[in-house]
């Protein structure tokens, strides 16, 4: 058996969609609120149900509070948290360093992007406002047949093991690997489904231009050719200890289900795996021997928190409604049956080409629906299964 | 740490309770059927319900049926157990032999009788109507506060050292260790409890005169220094492979709760553990590697049966409804408060000795009770943890 990172290959060059005018300047703003807000800031949330961040930028910008109609909305702490996020104002990058960011492949991902996991929803006003990715995944198309396996940097060789068989066989059926990037069980649940030739997903606490840690830089670059690195930072921030609990929640969140590998009783991973009970996620563990203080927080999670005891692949896609059988069959076949969709997204979806590749401009045009309409509908689409993007533009995706 | 059998003590002998002559009738009818009928016989069991063993035993000599009234109770395969019954009927030892057994130290035990485990009625019709057993412990005493440990017989190096020290953990809390006596985990948990100079129950599916496996002889002579063997069959029958089956009935329904430390899928550990969530005791299992075959019968009862997953014996506690506070000092006092005592048992509680020791005949005449009464009463009493049967006759239970 050989694991490791799979050979870099160059990433995808990505036509843009074209974006009217306010959309670009939203886009901008959630970028600039990732500079001067720390992610899973609740005033925030609470302020962009009914606040365009556009508005909240330039309020901010201009020192002007509140933006738009005389009071804003009652949330409480707002006042300090619009001084925390003015005080950062110093800080944005200039024009001429994003430009080398998007360069260099690290793009941003707003709400509504045909790209965006719709299931973070579940965060609730901790949801992120925007995530910058790096890699050739779709995000949300990867994270929606998905399971995350975290655990301890303190890894030993039985988890190792069992960690990186574990994420083989979970890619070899055609499900993501969600994990943290992390020294140890992370790193090689990464390693055991790019084996595999899998998806795999990287969801970091640092800036996506220096990847924390740096030890993993060949393996993060293998990540981001078959899969994605993910972070809420903007590029240029290092993390500190706090980040990587924030960051947890992601993790918990993006997937279908969280296994725990191996855990102290204080490892981060339980952090992970708490947050994957909240948002009432199946949560897993694999045994170890109870000699082993590397797998105590497994059997504390099996014991006191109602995680399902998993020893391999297939109890795993068992807890998450999936039997081997049935995940055999629906890796080559959408999500959703065709009846259960929408009259619009059936109309877009008879409109994607089934080889070539269409711009979702011509396929707005053919469907007969506007753009922003198309944009939704592709999005979930792909997320379903039914369409993809290739280099050449929007097809439907091709069985088996 | 040394494990292993402590050396063996002479057996106390103890006044056989002077019985008045019915009694003694019955209880040789009751061994005359452990010869006649299988262990488990639910036929045998929904006779008891209505007809006395004297009378069973009689009218099977006498080849006349039904005993007593015309027609008898209807039982299902009434007639065909009747066979199966009556043709064993020249396989009954002599007088001479069962002497000989009673010498060696193998005495029967019938429901009612002081040591009794009342809590085999859980059992209902497979209760058994008699116990032969061998040791210095007080049966019932034992099992009321006792934790069946079982496995398989392959253990590995990880069974054998968690098995021990749990099984002595367990014996130095107070607590009796029930197991099977076989190679593997069960000799473990009688050794385990044995190092830490607990008592321990071996439950036997041989007879008692040649237990079997013949090679834990000398394990089998420190059991009986401290703890007891116990089986239903009697001495003078060699086991097959049904038999180990039938008798892991009793492991499961004489202890509170059965941990099963290492079982492979077919492993007989694994029946055991099928009793105990039948008859609802607590059912636990220790996590393993689950890359050892061994462990994986535990992992499957964690996952498919309920079975906790505990680490230790404090979680083993935890799950009895004992925390480790509590059992600390429950080891030093009785099990029941003394006002949920009936009164009459009160009264005979009342009327045993500090120190000395009391014949049950006199302790009836003091309380002002008959002899039966008296006998259920201290057998309640030695339970409850209120007074003991010493050398010289019952006594209250020093504390400590």
């Amino acid at each position: 058996m050989t694991r490791g990172p799979a050979p870099a290959e160059p990433e995808p060059v990505r036509p843009e969609p074209v974006r009217p005018e306010p959309v670009r300047l939203e886009r901008l703003a959630r970028a600039a609120l990732s500079w001067l807000a720390e992610p899973g800031d609740v005033q925030l949330g609470a302020l962009l149900r009914t606040c365009s961040p556009g508005a909240i930028v330039a309020a901010l910008t201009a020192g002007s509070w509140p933006p738009g109609e005389a009071g804003g909305p009652a949330i409480p702490g707002l006042n300090r948290a619009l001084q925390r996020w003015s005080a950062r104002l110093g800080e944005m990058p200039t024009q001429l360093t994003m430009d080398a960011w998007e360069r260099a492949g690290i793009r941003l991902l707003c709400p509504g992007d045909p790209g965006w996991p719709s299931q973070l929803a579940v965060l609730g006003d901790g949801c992120p406002w925007a995530l910058w990715v790096r890699g050739s995944a779709d995000l949300r198309f990867a994270c929606l047949r998905s399971v995350s396996i975290v655990g301890t940097r303190a890894a030993t060789g039985y988890g190792i093991h069992v960690c990186a068989e574990l994420a083989a066989a979970l890619a070899e059926r055609g499900w993501a690997v969600v994990s943290g990037g992390a020294f140890g069980i992370d790193g090689w649940a990464h390693r055991g489904a790019l084996s595999a030739e899998g998806v795999t997903v990287a969801v970091l606490a640092s800036g996506l231009d220096d990847p924390y840690p740096r030890g993993h830089h060949e393996l993060f670059q293998a990540i981001a050719a078959r899969g994605a690195l993910v972070s809420e930072r903007p590029p240029g921030r290092t993390p500190t200890r706090p980040w990587f609990l924030v960051r947890n929640r992601l993790i918990a969140a993006l997937s279908r289900g969280t296994v725990v590998v191996e855990a102290a009783l204080r490892s981060g991973a339980l952090n992970t795996a708490r947050h994957a009970r909240e948002l009432h996620r199946p949560l897993m563990a694999v045994p170890g021997p109870v000699t082993s203080t590397a797998s105590a927080g497994c059997h504390l999670a099996i014991r006191e928190w109602g995680a399902e005891c998993v020893t391999g692949a297939a109890d795993v896609l068992g807890q998450l409604s999936f039997g081997v059988e049935e995940v055999a069959s629906w890796r080559s076949g959408p999500v959703l049956p065709r009846d259960e969709l929408d009259p619009v997204s059936r109309s877009v979806l008879e409109a994607v080409p089934a080889r070539t590749g269409w711009g979702p401009a011509r396929i707005a045009v053919s469907a007969g629906v506007d753009f922003d309409t198309v944009m939704r509908c592709l999005g979930q689409l792909a997320a379903g299964g039914y369409v993809e993007r290739s280099a050449r533009g929007w097809r439907i995706r091709p069985l088996g």
